[in-house]
């Protein structure tokens, strides 16, 4: 890290910083510039412990230079992770794309999206059983009824599912009906939940929180990386900003900087992302040209009484033009769909 | 709520969208303008459910009238709740102010931090024992044992204790050692931690999150009154916008907002509100100045060596000063610390 | 528009509501629920005197139902508006690529770059001859000298040229030079400005502002057609949000929301939307399968001697590289390049 | 400033980087950490020419070292600076009260206004003439007229008055009839607005824009000092972030952070920060508890007919109400009023 030292900082303010980065075994190089010094050191430490120094005599600003990251990171891992899900795999030359409805609401709904989506070539069926909403009076899920229909289905019609899981308590109960563990905007940051999915076997579908930084992020994926589980595909979703339009900024620089940084697998929601199924087409072109592993998108056969979700939801017919819209652009991309 | 009409919505729309809202038990009020119709629908539903006309034909927007919430708001109660933490009170004439380290590091320092706190005037010690991190790297608290010394400060020194509960799993063991069950920003809307705390007896110190809201906000306190638990204490400790100067922008407006909507006690946090230790008696000043019920501020013995949050950590003598400032602005707006 | 009243406000401030509405031209429509009243308001009134009413006592909100904009709506014009620059459209089948350096160095400098895009495709020729620098101590542009470098180049290459207005007093001059006036994102609501270029003959490229939600940016582009020039480009270049990864976070979602709710075309600038070249090509694909209208993007033929924005500019052949990638791309949506 | 080398950059892109520094004048001081090359460079150059590092192969990042202000800053002038306007300080242990109408309508308005807020204490009358407005159709101001208004109150009642310029060519017109020239948050970054007001010898005003950072904002004063004026006053009037429930956020951290990076004089528009009456003074006492120099406060005798902002105008009852509570609060903080 670099120490950056206040304009005319005393001898002895230097002295006390570089004396503290010895203590802490690190070595110093300072670099005395005309107005300001600033003290390099090199050593095995972590941005944590550096925060201490901010608060000492002299000193303006701390910098770290490595990235907080270790496992998540290109430095250890070149070469780009595919996450095999049964087969079905994330990062790989062809795309995959999830779909579904919000919420699982009866088995003649799931049945019924779950045909259809396979037919336009979906691989993996999303549907929640455990919600969580903004309002205690909304709809919270079929919950363990859920996860037996969503079972259900997997064997009945041959795909993969996923659905969420919001309970440090429940991770082992979901664990049993899903094939991949998917971790809400809204507990990104929920370390716990983070650590339990890092210590279970199943893939983790872990989307990017409402006001997360990438590398808040890539720091959330590590938590479950250094858990044990390497297999994490991150999901963008939107940001929150200021653009009431829409329901969230979905940030498409997203894809680029995740794979510069991170070796990790990437896809986007276009439904969270846009809060309108008039936008989600737009917004699935993007993210295919963009660079992204995937997508997944919200589908209902009946949005108008959709028990969440409702608007942003494509009918099974705008799926599947949207799936044959994406082909060509995937193959521009060099992918396949 | 009001369903807004796209501008020439046809006759078989509008009435589309009066027969929906009729079946679900509305009666409907349209109002025919030029160019645009608009129907106004009275009826006992939520918000939610009026996002499903959202998709119908010849719908532009949705417009609900009610407040989302219920039981915080001031429509069922007009007069402030007073949160009493065993003859503490939250809301009260005399301000509450709460003070102590991050994280509880060893006996020493946390005893060394109670007493000077104490002699000061704070009237409740916080220190976290189970710390959510960003970096899995760092120091995550000394848990239970944690508990446990915060538990005999308590009963030495004759303070009342916060301490922050991340997991639904620990409620219960924290609400052995705690008076006050603290709610972090990244768990605000971590909707089954909510509804844990509010099954307890403790009052909860629910503060707001990053990128929240004051609605939901106030809709993550409906949670946990609606689950039986009237004691709600609200802090605000800044949320996150594209300033980088502080490593939070605290939004002073939020104390007039949520007086007016709510009658729930609200204090501040000026120690993440800023993240820099020179930055938080302004803040404070500031808070107290605007009407909060009280603060939570970061002291720590030895602010240098702190294992989180040391440069936005006040010493003790900082503290003390502090206190003294804080006298005369609290008298100036009719309060008494 | 529509008045919504307090919890059980009195008769007599439903009245007083009433009253003053029918005194402003008003017809009123008053829908009596439980709790609240609200009160439709029919008559051709602006959003503007409409918040006059949000101080009277009993009044809780105002909300609007017509949109503030007129021209650059789609009720008074349903199909697309062509913006044709000397036979350049805007808004057709053929997307349009505009290109260049950030700011005019020298005579070497662009005609480098202005014959290599030409070469590889693009249009029109971009180029800073007024440059609004953050720091006053920043290179401020060539300015007059600048604007004649551009023209020479313009007639020797013949390509048509766009340059950016930053000073109502200089309209006319640059007028003179450039075939579109560009308005800058910090310009956007430099309200004078925007009626300077809406008096002249030239059409507009209107950048959107870092802070800008949609309806302001469609404010703005309506102040130039209420002056008379109904030639405007618009121009997403992102917007200003906690990400600190990338200089911008691009509104990728803008382009499906501007074509739904304006007439006008719109393009994308990946290049301050990324500030970074390494994801200036990832934005653009993603813009174009999103459906923009076209780019505008940083070329220099030396970025790191720069006098600006050398980060984010491509070299020429890496510029080449982007439009063979964004041919299949184009053909994918439709569109042609 | 700081080059950061990527992780195992290779000699040659070390060398590189040196011989390009040490080309620009800089003398090169390297640091060879186990994964990261870092590079100090001392010499006389701004963060600009900086940039043109970031594109050179195996740089990862640039860290400048010096701020990019220097005579806004506390480098070369650590004392505060007091505006003295013909003998109203902004600055000094006397607060600065500043009250008035968004706009002057007439002159019965005017003259009302004028004549209660200089009975309740302030010091300054503000009204603006050229008003710059979100929509073409809104109500622009009296202009010329105006100011011919507000000059005769100047004469006649004894205020100082202040009124906002928008157009490089008012700067002479407004300058013969105020004593204080205002820069809106709309045009904090029109460069050309702040060199033109930098060229006169009248006091400015400079609020800060909706979206832009605390060094963003010096720097816009630093283009006003530069070009010859150094009378320049901040004010803090809110940021744009997620947050609806008030027009802006107030960023009540600014006081605080621009007090430690400059020496120049802020206040604070509560009216503007908040966009509702209600919440104006709770804004104001939390501002002069932070450490504001003064305040801009809008009073309208009328704010139901107000042209603009009458929702966040106080009525002159209201404001004397205002000055009689801010009194203590400024007197605990040091301060008179």
């Amino acid at each position: 890290m670099i120490i950056v030292m206040k304009p005319y900082a005393t001898k002895e303010e230097i002295a006390n910083v570089e004396k503290k980065l010895v203590n802490l075994g690190f070595t110093t190089h300072p670099i005395y510039g005309e107005i300001k010094t600033v003290i390099g050191a090199i050593g095995d430490k972590t941005r944590v412990e550096a925060s201490n120094f901010s608060n000492m005599a002299g000193v303006e600003a701390i910098v770290p230079i490595m990235k907080p990251y270790k496992l998540v990171g290109k430095e250890l891992q070149k070469e780009p992770t595919i996450v095999d899900v049964e087969g079905v795999k994330f990062g790989g030359k062809e795309l995959v794309i999830i779909a579904g409805p919000c919420a699982i609401e009866n088995e003649e709904q799931i049945y019924s999206v779950a045909r259809s989506i396979k037919k336009s070539g979906a691989k993996i069926l999303r549907g929640g059983a455990f919600k969580p909403r903004t309002s205690p009076y909304s709809f919270q899920g079929l919950e363990e009824e859920g996860l037996k229909l969503l079972h259900r289905v997997k064997e009945d019609l041959e795909l993969l599912v996923i659905t969420e899981v919001v309970d440090t308590r429940d991770v082992e109960l979901v664990s049993q009906y899903s094939d991949i563990l998917q971790i809400g905007a809204r507990n990104m940051q929920n370390f716990r939940l983070l650590s339990e999915c890092g210590k279970t076997q199943k893939p983790v579908l872990l989307k990017r929180g409402l006001s997360s930084t990438i590398e808040e992020w890539l720091m959330a994926a590590e938590y479950i990386l250094s858990a044990g589980n390497p297999r994490v595909i991150l999901c963008e979703r939107g940001i929150r900003t200021f653009e009431t339009a829409t329901r969230n900024t979905l940030d498409i620089n997203a894809v680029a900087v995740v794979k510069e940084l991170s070796h990790l697998p990437i896809i986007a929601d276009p439904s969270h992302g846009t809060g309108n199924w008039r936008y989600v087409s737009a917004a699935s072109r993007a993210f295919i040209a963009a660079g992204a592993d995937g997508l997944i998108v919200e589908v209902h056969p009946d949005p108008d009484n959709a028990t969440s979700d409702g608007p942003q939801s494509l009918r099974p017919e705008m799926f599947d033009d949207l799936m044959k819209v994406l082909k060509p652009i995937a193959e521009a991309v060099g992918r396949v769909l």
